[in-house]
């Protein structure tokens, strides 16, 4: 492709973008295909021969789009906001079409300090103090891999330079709570930490982990002969957005000397607004902690934050330094492949930078007040109404709820619950992610994203009384 | 920014971007900043209000333009070919500006269905049987991360779901080469191998591993009470394009129950090529592979490719499975998310189809024969010329060579290399990376940027000429 036909294809490109964000409400939110049915629709062999971009820019429309779940949508609240603003796209652009590589300082200098530079803003922004380092990331659950695995070192005196994990005699125990993400788990799994050594610290009844039960496991596990490693507490959990007592938790971590780990990939982004900081109150007593800009933010995917107290240990866990990644200016820069794991990075900065200046804090700020009125208000709504539950505190911008018209329980409420959350996917006016709640389904309903005003929640609400009451 | 607003500013990009690759050959190759000069331009704090797009893009040719190295440069041979095709930075357009994620099939069929489809056309282009499937990681870092995780899971008969690594008594062994690349001794030791049980198995003259050596130290381990875990074998080394011998290796992984994990992640994008496919001779019997299409092949990073011969088994080891990502037909569909690290993931598959059906097999295959020329051609000039030497066999795209006129040895010589070859690249005329091979400095031209011709590498030679023999 030449540059004249990228400005004739890229011109294109950019108005249907545009006229996809402008007409997005027309869609049905979720994919309305079965499995197999967009693959059907390609040809099972490549191309030998050149096609025309116009035969690949329908074939978006014609292919692509019926299988996707529209998630800018006004009428997605499903999971997670993942909102990618169209300032950050175009940073994202940026990026793509220099087409540059940040392996390290030397390979392209303005990748490593550009990032430097936002990590820092966002540092501020949250209130963090200026002890933290921080570095993009692809995810939270690579961040919070990359953390446990630093814990493991740092437990085990760096048993990575020796024998590895197997020449530490103490079993390594990591303490998570059953609300914690599925990617905690996984991280603890491949770090090496089997099952039988990952403990679930009790919770209390707002779903927040016990900072005294977690103290009796761990003096437990040390009397038992145990390693107790690493604590991973979350602000904002993925079902409810329960928020463990982050001060409890170091003091205990800093008691046994664990490492703590903090899981604020929802729930960081709130901390732009001091009247929610208290939820991660005693967070400078971690040692590393995970941001995702790429949600609620709205920093266009992928796009996690890592924050580190450390980052000389966080260095020598990850480095490798082959000779024809050395430079004469070492000493000076920092080579951010040395502060995760893939070698190759993206110029991901960008669309934070893009993002951030083209919108302000202020308008942030503003933006996510909106959303958490508008959880708050959809609660009011919830509670006041006969026969529906809300069935967690409502500190962010996450409502769980129930209807459970008297009668209905057990199997049958879980099996209404289900029935009426999935007609309302199927029927594509929103979209609702069911999760089971203490052993039963419920519907959490997710606002946040970009477009969703008002009107869209109390749109979404007169359709979930309409389907649940209605069938 | 409304769309409108994007309208605007998107067509200005989309015409910056082109203007930049028409008039790249005019910038200095590699960035020519002090460290610290990018970060000193840019204000400390995020901005409260919002800034005029007119202001952030002006800054991409003030502050980030100065501080970049360009890959895409027609005289850009260092490390390797990162391509970044027009048609590649539309598909990745296309995939931000739509903003979708796939956690799982349900949250973006389309996403899961192209990927699937996609890979299984890169898997025909290099002629690997239908015993392979494929998934989309970052970079071959994290995708030999992945495999050496998997390798250990399978030896120790999935520990991960009792006591972890330290469960099992024998201690595991990780088999390499010294011209392994980085990414893999760093994927082993974050996989909790510690260094000393890392073999590096002895090579031969052309710097290929050994298969005789490789069944002695397994043998020799197997005696000792260790447990040999995995080998990985590299069709295509960094510092020199070296071809490990995949056949005889798999049978010394087969016969002793090891993984063995193939970093094609440079040369496997020649295997399009029938005339190269000699170099990983023995590939089916490999249990994983990786393979960049984001190198010489030409998608935008990030795009590595991960072939698996047991899909089940990374699935077993990589799956979490929290109720909120639980949909109905989860029995008929891959959730790719159990295929890797990270939960979300980008819609990265559309670059990769835009790319291919673009540009045709026909076409790619055609660039990189041309590039393989190219760097025969060079060989053959530094082979005639008197005091330089070529000093491996270039069987790909990538020449090492020296300049080592009589009289000059030892530290002298080193000196005189990094010498030269920093001249050129502090120049701007050319960027080369100069690499240590068997103890002594050398330089490595790698050619296969897309926008590189005969032209560009006959003008490198006559600087190198001139850069050492003048000095
Ligand atoms: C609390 C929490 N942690 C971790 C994750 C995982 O995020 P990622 O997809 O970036 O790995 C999520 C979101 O899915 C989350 O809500
Ligand atoms: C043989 C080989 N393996 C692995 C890598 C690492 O690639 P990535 O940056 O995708 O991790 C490279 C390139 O740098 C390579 O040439």
């Amino acid at each position: 492709m030449t540059p004249d036909e990228f400005r004739r294809t890229g011109h294109q490109l950019i108005d249907w973008i545009a006229g996809y964000r402008e007409r997005i409400d027309q869609h049905p939110v979720s994919a309305q295909v079965a499995p197999g049915e967009v693959r059907a629709r390609l040809p099972a062999a490549p191309p030998e021969q050149p096609e025309a971009m116009a035969e690949v820019m329908a074939d978006l429309d014609r292919v692509i789009m019926p299988g996707l779940t529209h998630w800018q949508s006004p009428r997605f609240f499903g999971y997670f906001p993942a909102n990618a603003p169209l300032a950050g796209v175009l940073g994202d652009l940026a990026s793509t079409g220099l087409g540059v590589l940040g392996l390290s300082w030397q390979s392209g200098p303005a990748i490593t300090e550009l990032e430097e530079v936002v990590t820092d803003w966002v540092r501020q922004m949250v209130g963090l103090s200026e002890g933290w380092s921080g570095v993009i990331q692809d995810t939270a659950s690579t961040s919070t891999l990359v953390a446990l695995i630093c814990a493991r070192e740092r437990a085990t005196g760096y048993a990575m330079a020796r024998g590895g994990l197997q020449a530490e005699a103490r079993p390594l125990t990591v303490y998570v709570s059953a609300h914690s993400h599925s990617s905690v788990d996984k991280a603890a799994l491949l770090a090496g930490i089997g099952r039988d050594r990952i403990r679930l610290v009790p919770f209390d009844d707002a779903h927040a982990m016990r900072a005294d039960a977690l103290e009796a496991m761990v003096a437990e596990d040390l009397s038992r002969g145990f390693l107790p490693c690493a604590v991973v507490a979350t602000t904002g959990t993925t079902a409810t957005t329960a928020v463990d007592p982050v001060g409890a938790v170091a003091e205990v971590a800093r008691r046994h000397g664990l490492w703590l780990h903090l899981d604020a990939a929802m729930a960081g982004s709130a901390m732009i607004l001091p009247e929610c900081r208290w939820m991660w109150e005693g967070v400078e007593g971690a040692d590393s902690l995970v941001l995702n800009a790429h949600k609620w933010l709205g920093v266009p995917f992928d796009c996690s934050l890592y924050y580190v107290r450390d980052p000389q240990h966080l260095v020598r866990v990850m480095s490798t330094n082959p000779s024809f990644l050395q430079s004469a200016v070492d000493g000076q820069v920092k080579n951010l492949r040395d502060w995760g794991i893939p070698l190759g990075r993206r110029f991901r900065a960008l669309k934070l930078w893009f993002v951030l200046r083209e919108q302000g804090v202020a308008a942030l700020r503003a933006r996510l007040r909106r959303d958490m009125e508008n959880a708050r208000w959809l609660a009011g709504q919830v509670a006041a109404a006969p026969g529906w539950q809300v069935l967690a505190p409502v500190v962010l911008q996450t409502v769980c709820l129930r209807h459970a018209p008297a009668g209905l329980e057990g199997e049958a409420l879980d099996r209404h619950t289900l029935r009426w959350a999935e007609g309302i996917n199927r029927s594509g006016a929103a979209y609702l992610t069911p999760a089971v709640l203490d052993g039963r389904w419920m519907v959490r309903v997710s606002v946040g994203a970009e477009a969703t005003e008002r009107a869209h929640v109390a749109a979404l609400w007169e359709a979930m009384r309409r389907e649940a009451e209605g069938g």
